[in-house]
């Protein structure tokens, strides 16, 4: 099949998905004079005079890079920058649409760390804040944490906390629907990259107890014993199963409460079928859930995946446009995990009085959403001492 | 006054002067999976296959980078990066207004050349040219150089080329007036900077015999026996004034046919009067010319300044749209001196059969120039062996 004349999906890419629009009229001498030279000098000095107003002045207090190095993109892996560029301008219309968010999409031509920091270091004077999207892990949690030190905007990496936030937001509603406590339920998270570091962090800053978590990456439940651990998974090691099971994905969840996969692997209904009564169950691989809905559903009471043909979608587009709305609206200098969890239960919020089995997760199109979060983040921001405005 | 509620520069400012658009539909679920997630990922692989595809499928084949460091804005100076930024939006959307290119700001937050190449070396695969802006000489000049050898893409610094096309465009129609050649013509450039150095190599490209050329810096006339040249000087010094004359503005003066003045200084008038009959008189510093026009014309024939507000305007605004249209519409690799010359050609074209005194130079808002030089930028290209597309 020609891919430029039969398949929807090129048609629609011909040229893009996006383009720069002047907000100010350009037809007149006098237009010219007052947007460029002469007039716009005295703007430049303002700004000399105080940085700070370049929010107010030009494009950067409403715009956010969205940065890759191509070398986790969807699915398909190390396909580097320029093959990530769709993704990343979907990423930047999906800003504008639902979060008024101008976005760039940025794809770079270096995927070692300390190039990127630099890089993204230096650009930043350009922009409000910075999307880290589609960056490898673990090298993705050295570049967040460096940027997010170094730059005075807010930095977030959306493969772990985009996801991180729609998660804990479904399991605040899961729990309400079956009369459950956070703090009462046990957890795994199958998955140590990114999103599964990020989910672990979130939910319990959410309220989950930590003893009651378990991390299980390809070699079995992530515990202090194991010398195969590189630092993040330490981290992990540290912060949840103190009694130190160890096992696989069967021993972990062994009467648990919550799976939540974010693996890309397959994990055996067996396995799910020892889960505790009343379960709840999030496969968010994508295209192929780590367990099929349909399958879960013999032994869960809810089920989540991160597709848009089953019920439920946890979809990081429920997360970053608010997010970063909120924290431009309040010129956060960064983002605080109050914050996190603020835009977590600003999307739960959204359906908490309506919940059903089958819609306890707002729809990715529901325009309520960005708003809501937008101004739960905004709040936090000034709550947690990081607003600037 | 307050800036914000009074000065209609400020207020038109107030937010910026540009924003991002989705140029697809996103309002339904269908749309989301054409534009992202799973739908996207079909062009990602496309473009893995064969990267030129990104020219294609993605808004890289449409738009340019504007870069500064912000060390030399305007008349301002080294005003650093967020001072930049308003004069880099309206940079911005001139190339959308004019040449219905899609432009990005760019301010870096360094100032060091080898950091700046690296950088923009970094982010070049998201765009399909680098439009630099406002960066001192002459570090520039190494920066430029070094970009165009090291990108697949077009380099264009535009203080550097942009004046220089609009200055050789300028005195095509002025020569055409007095009914003389360019070969002939006795040309004094005075500035030996960004502008004065590519003004000089333009006006050689384009015809004006070198020989017959003086540069003249701070110090006096540029000639082979100074001892105080840096490189781009000397290399001055190589090309023109083969007699080795020296001496100050009014000793190059003496018996010229054309001044071009792109220095920010101030020549007396006493100098002026001196230049052979006939005289052209190019005053490019703004907002204060080299020498008043007023006081130019007494002596000159034609007279053009870079102010709006006096006849022949030599503004860049003639000449990057187009020049950066067509040489993404050729998919050209770099911007070659031949596509430079037909810019310029094709800027003094629009007017050339309504040539007046005070109308041999198109007006910035002329809608006929950015297409002219846009086509005979992409027939040059494709003739000098640079276009891809």
């Amino acid at each position: 099949m020609s891919e430029s004349t039969e398949d929807p999906v090129f048609q629609l890419h011909r040229g893009g998905k996006m383009a720069v629009a002047s907000t100010v009229p350009l037809t007149s001498r006098d237009d010219l004079s007052l947007a460029y030279t002469p007039g716009v000098a005295k703007v430049c000095e303002a700004i000399a005079a105080d940085p700070a107003k370049v929010d107010d002045y030009t494009w950067v207090g409403h715009t956010v890079a969205v940065v890759t190095d191509g070398s986790a993109v969807l699915g398909l892996g190390n396909i580097g920058p320029r093959a990530a560029m769709p993704v990343m301008e979907g990423k930047a219309v999906l800003f504008k649409q639902f979060g008024g968010v101008d976005a760039v999409p940025i794809c770079l031509d270096t995927q070692d760390i300390d190039a990127i920091i630099d890089t993204v270091t230096a650009l930043a004077p350009s922009f409000g804040g910075i999307n880290l999207e589609d960056i490898s892990a673990p090298r993705c949690f050295e570049i967040e944490q460096r940027l997010d030190e170094a730059l005075p905007i807010p930095v977030f990496h959306d493969d772990q906390h985009g996801t991180a936030i729609v998660v804990l937001a479904a399991l605040r509603n899961a729990a309400t629907l079956l009369d459950r406590k956070l703090a009462d339920l046990r957890v795994v998270v199958s998955g140590a990259g990114a999103a599964g570091v990020a989910v672990t962090k979130m939910l319990v800053a959410g309220g989950v107890n930590p003893a009651d978590v378990l991390v299980v990456d390809s070699r079995g439940i992530i515990h202090a014993g194991r010398d195969d651990l590189s630092p993040v998974k330490a981290e992990m090691a540290a912060l949840t199963n103190p009694r130190g099971v160890s096992g696989g994905i069967t021993q972990a969840l062994a009467g648990a409460d919550v799976l939540v996969g974010v693996s890309g692997g397959s994990i055996p209904e067996e396995a799910v079928a020892g889960m505790a009564p009343g379960a709840i169950v999030f496969a968010l691989a994508n295209p192929t859930p780590e367990v099929h809905p349909d399958v879960a559903s013999r032994h869960a009471a809810l089920v989540a995946t991160g597709r848009s043909d089953f019920p439920n979608q946890i979809n990081n587009v429920l997360a970053f446009p608010g997010v970063f709305r909120g924290a431009l609206d309040a010129r956060a200098t960064r983002i605080t995990d109050g914050m996190k969890v603020a835009a977590a239960d600003a999307i739960a919020g959204v359906v908490a009085d309506v919940l059903q089995a089958d819609a306890f997760v707002p729809s990715p199109l529901d325009p309520r959403v960005a708003p809501a979060v937008a101004a739960a983040v905004a709040e936090a921001a000034r709550r947690d001492g990081v607003a600037r405005g």
